[in-house]
């Protein structure tokens, strides 16, 4: 079995409470606990790009990323995000066409709540990331959407398909 | 996109504690509470065929099975299933040749417990129940194996490749 | 078995993740939800008084809980309140010399997250309010202190005892 | 502040679920977590006598109990327990008449599960344990009963009063 490279970037997925602020923070990425929990026995190497809200996802983020992805020795890969810019994220990687299966995933609850929709969405990822063929998308709320084809409704805070893929 | 059929038969995905008596039984199935923690905007018709251990489980419910998913318009279809048995009704399903993707799945904690893999491993049976031609498949810990080349590890709990599938 | 006042303020314990802000706000109240959690068979009446951080907490809102308390049938009441102003409201409702049992309880995490300690505060307010003589105390951490001699440790998030209660 | 002795005997309390055998077992007493999670800071030790599902508990479990509080130092002790027969062994402490605080707790979901009552019957028997004056009491959903006037309803599952305390 090959194995999966999985990078985390934050997004509300890697948001925790800090008790002396009260506010939501980055300590650290949930995605080894979140595999953990999961009982994965895939094989995957975890690696932190940023912890980031992705409002602050820049265009540099997404060129370390793609550097990252470029360099790598691994075929398919799944990325967690911030659900604000993973369409605009999955576009940008794609215009790299790195012949690759390249997953993006978030959530819409952060992880270190108990009731978070992140472990779901990190198990479609990857189940996702070892069938589809090469290619960038975008998985949540149990679907896959091709990059390019998907945007995010800020009235209702879902992942929406945007247009027909090619 | 197409409908997914869901089924239940109880086993560890759907134990619940009993106080009572103090001791794990079914209730009903956690199918649906976890499709919408998952936050899941699959279609989705979700059916209980029985609440059983998988120890319990006998041939007589595997025809049960088979006949709804024969009968059954759905060509994409999930199955949650205890473990201890989930290789032989996956490979009982298999022998009906039904021309449909079928894609087993079960969990080694309690949903009704907190800290379960039920949510991960539903996440990833549905992905895979998406993408994977038809045939009939058991997805656990992120995996996925072909009906007939998986059994349970009864030291360690865990279900492993037995032989490559032909 | 005599009926307990149950007010919120909001704070900590109050504090739920908005999944389009991706802040955290207030909605309503989890005091009711956490005496069914507790499996509570207490006569208790809830109530909000305001939903607010306990930084924005200011004297009319001080005033509006004294008026509540002075006006109540209730000899035994519990306040959840958050930990940051939560010994000042304490010293104000003390000042009105009330002749009630007056117990405020926080938390550090919030109860909407699942690891929170706003479960094991209830429940000890709820102890203490029931056999505490008449007083205002802040309950937090399985302790309670008499208003007027504790205060919030800044650099640690924790309560402590700043001085020998009179 | 004085230390509190706080005695585990399993019970609800403690039970785990044990993914090879499908079955609630005992492992290790969950009262440091709840103690962690709780966050509190009152000084405990804590100690466990044995890990039994209370229907097995018999008088020479309760005569180590006994035992252990009569040669303790601690005027303030708490005892988590199954409630099948809590009142029992509440009122076979009482007999000994140690002239100290005993409050006896337990929980009707284990710890275990997330949403159990365990931390709320905890952080009340605590508190319970140290403010009322010497004597055997148990602390349930958020109330104290004597010893010798609680009983468990076999019916709902709940514990009332029996009859008035002397």
């Amino acid at each position: 079995m090959e194995e999966i490279l999985v990078l985390s970037t934050g997004g509300t997925f890697d948001k925790a409470y800090d008790l002396l602020t009260g506010n939501l923070q980055f300590q650290e990425s949930f995605v080894p606990s979140i595999l953990r929990l999961g009982r994965s026995t895939l094989k995957t190497e975890t690696q932190t790009v940023c912890l980031k809200d992705s409002l602050d996802i820049v265009d540099q983020d997404r060129e370390s990323i793609a550097n990252i992805l470029k360099k790598s020795m691994h075929k398919r890969m799944v990325i967690t995000h911030g659900t604000d810019s993973i369409a605009e994220t999955a576009s940008f990687l794609e215009s790299y066409d790195l012949g690759k299966t390249i997953v993006l995933t978030g959530a819409m609850i952060p992880y270190s709540f108990g009731a978070s929709d992140a472990l779901f969405n990190l198990g479609s990822a990857l189940a996702f990331a070892q069938v589809l063929k090469s290619g960038v998308y975008v998985a949540m709320n149990g679907k896959y959407y091709h990059a390019g084809s998907v945007k995010k409704n800020r009235v209702t805070g879902f992942l929406r398909q945007s247009k027909s893929p090619l």
